[in-house]
């Protein structure tokens, strides 16, 4: 159960069977840092090729395809005091016709507080001189490498993770994701301070992250779609286009988490899902769209 | 500000231009009942035909197209101890291969309590024994009479309202939708005891209720989308297919809610969604889904 | 099989169960005339409201909801020398950035040559100085009354046919609908002097036609969808959002034609349409679109 | 201008930036050859795993990213008399309901005729004893490295091609790929002898084919998407999921044709698409569904 430090050198702005940084075994926890969606680091400085640069991979020892990797996120904290984001709805959020009354975007900053953790405009205009956000910081983009030997871009997501900015994955949750590779291969980073649902104006608050994990592997254990555990749920998370399609795999893995795990026939899991089931829109945005499907933990409780 | 109890004696499975059942003034409040989805009673007996049958239409005076009417619910309550819902998910929410392996939908009954308001299986299987659900009544289907004269099926919704099951418009909330007829038309109909996200056993716990509403006519403002105002939020709600294009309409009224109402530049306003929105997908089973745009009050109060 | 020459005098803006304007029997002929979608008759001056009004409805006698009704089209023929459209693609058939950089569209007028049937720009920019086209007129919005006592705007389409805008009904193919009213109902307008696939700038040339078509009820034969015949294929239309809905739609119904009429197995029919099925995306423009499933006669003939 | 015979010893089943089997200058033509879509060879032996294996890949000297390759496809002979395909539909080309009552998919080989070009059942069912399909070979899967260095499996598409299974890739047909790689990095196989639109039945003919093609650098020529030139058509193709994505970056690929490549503007482009275009469904199964937007040559000879 070690716990190392590591500072990363370089970054892949794809998700793939690179070189990994770092052996790790099962159990370790690991203390390191990630660079924002620019690669812009904690000094503001340009540290990486743009395009959600990753640090990592950690190789995992004993992780085979068909495990599964856990990973508790333990911490992830701002490591400067600012952010950015785009200031103007992406084009495929809105109407088509609204869309083209829409201003070019820019970037704006962010000021992200470190004790009050209040995130709030660097120059306010009018409307939003009284905006203040509460900080919950995620991790954009992380995952594990994909099947049959690809290297995908950091731009998208698929059933190995990657860029599902979902803003639920915040400090305290377990993820699980299928491992496709010998190793697990885990790669982080795109830091958001705070998002909205969807990420529909293309970001978070993006920033870079100090971030502290565990990894633990789940021997013979085999999911379809990344899972999570917070302490008030469990959910699944299904990456594709169109919206419909993320949500079929999100469901369908959910139908497969409470058969599987929790024993109930696919009638008993229906009748559960119809009437206590929660989805959310993670991202709107990105070229795969991800949608979580949720089960509150005190509905669980009373099986 | 009359109050005027009604007691229905036929249905609609169309909203439309439909003759009045009665005429109440602006400010007016309804105190009435609707069926179930198939046309089941308080009684249990069949009292309409099947597919969400309407109570209604009450035309509002003072409301020609072009305006506003704000349907405040004040009370919805079970007029019956019992509820149905299908056992299966429908068959478009899990991926087509899954779909194939699901047995074939039955129907099942649950218990509505009246004072503890808990919503149990009446014979739950080993799996689910201890399963009881909160009871939060709403009204899967209700709405306005559609624009051009249509006169369409309750199956559906649109920019009118209709069939759009969200669980979010329980008791506390009001509507507000855009007048397309004289007399605005308003339809109500389909409740449920409780229901998760989406509908995705194409049902939530489908159960006649006693209805109490509050009507205002809002001169020369007029909206897109049906839109609504909860202790907590302020949202949209966009109703077509696919779940892309309901999330695009939903946005939409959204962005014109808060540059129009709100006075924020598109700018203010994307910056505000992009970091402060939340999604909630309240049907992907009908033919047309339900996307809703939500905005915390909390943040709106700090602009 | 009477011939009835008919003479419009008001038209509608929804099919739906409106007042017959004519009873017809099976077997009949009907020689009458249609304006175009904006209302403007073959004088070019306003005779109904905007929005694809409609011819009829003309009530078959005999045909009752399970029937099909079958509608040889046998002749469509522009009834003025020019038509128009819009010159700019609709924001929702390119890419949502594309989008943002089209201009806004205006009406542009074509001239319809009656004898040797070309249709070219009245006022030619340099690029198009060349562009003639062979005129295929044909009707955009036809069908028959939908199911439920629905009345649904003229701007979109279903299962009873409506604003498919599918450039392949021309002259010489017959149409078969499902019945859902007593009489049919058939309703037909919105004429086209030409059009691509898709209906890619919201128009076909518009303009008044002049239609002679003949009836006949199938009793007891009961569809899906339309269903239409040329002299090398047989196909099926699906009308819904998004595309791959409508596909899903068009193919079900040949998959039905094809086990039903033409006595293949499911795999059979499998195994024919993997390697002979053509589409056709007759609109990607109305809030419904319509896709069209083909297969060639000479296949069919094979078997 | 050399003409280089090729063998190849193993194959990829990625389409990325790995090692280069023959280095071609600009103008050489390749001789080589192509495994079935399992990796069986012109023996029907096992020569490559499963999933589309690919030749190649091919160094064009010359070819920088922002250039175009083109590709013309001298022919695809199949070198085997027999190819196979599954026997039902693919459940995500049929009505949620529909595909429950599908059988499940077998593997059935089909004869291919070397003299008379036909395709026919090996043991044709009753039903389908007469069906004879003319041959008309083409690449399911072929294209160019992806961008930033991504190794992309074979199942799938993108802007630099792969599994597009577009049936009118056949002998005659240039083929242009945007450069993203240096050499571009060209690969091939995934050979049909025959298929319908969209491949519905998740496979066309699946056959190994000896290939003869000529490549061409277009220095400082950039284009976003596929393209194609027939004898009858200029075309481009779009992949993604929905088939809405696919056709809207086939469209805006075709506008930027006709704009950039023709001298059109874009009203002038619209218009001419409006009453001209044509679109295809290439494949509407993989885990991107590929649209073909096309313009006759007849068309673009009167401009």
């Amino acid at each position: 159960m070690a716990v190392h430090h590591f500072q990363p050198e370089h970054y892949h702005n794809t998700i793939g069977a690179h070189e990994p940084v770092l052996k790790i075994a099962d159990g370790d926890t690991v203390v390191t840092s990630t660079v924002d969606a620019r690669g812009w680091d904690h000094r503001g400085e340009s540290a990486a090729g743009r395009g959600n640069p990753m640090t990592g991979p950690f190789y995992v020892e004993g992780a085979q395809p068909g495990d599964t990797l856990a990973v508790r996120l333990e911490s992830m904290v701002p490591s400067r005091a600012w952010g950015w984001t785009f200031n103007v709805l992406a084009p495929n959020v809105v109407d088509p016709n609204a869309a083209a009354a829409l201003p070019p975007p820019e970037i704006v900053r962010w000021s992200v507080g470190t004790e009050q953790a209040l995130v709030a405009l660097e120059k306010p205009t009018p409307g939003l001189a009284g905006l203040k956000l509460e900080a919950r910081p995620f991790l954009g983009c992380f995952g594990v490498a994909p099947p049959k030997d690809q290297a995908i871009s950091t731009a998208t997501s698929g059933e190995y993770g990657g860029n599902m900015d979902y803003k639920g994955l915040v400090a305290g949750v377990t993820v699980y994701f299928p491992v496709f590779a010998e190793g697990a291969l885990f790669f982080l980073g795109d830091g958001h301070a705070v998002q909205g649902c969807g990420e529909i104006v293309g970001t978070g608050v993006e920033i870079s992250l100090d971030v502290r994990f565990t990894v633990r592997v789940l021997k013979g254990k085999t999911i379809g779609w990344p899972r999570g555990e917070s302490d008030t749920h469990w959910f699944c998370i299904g990456n594709a286009r169109p919206l419909d399609q993320a949500l079929q795999h999100a469901t369908t893995e959910m139908l497969s988490l409470l058969t599987k795990d929790f024993g109930l026939t696919a009638s008993e899991a229906s009748l559960l899902l119809g009437q206590a089931v929660e989805y959310e829109v993670a991202n709107v945005f990105n070229p795969a769209y991800s949608v979580v499907c949720k089960v509150p933990k005190a509905v669980l409780s009373m099986l």
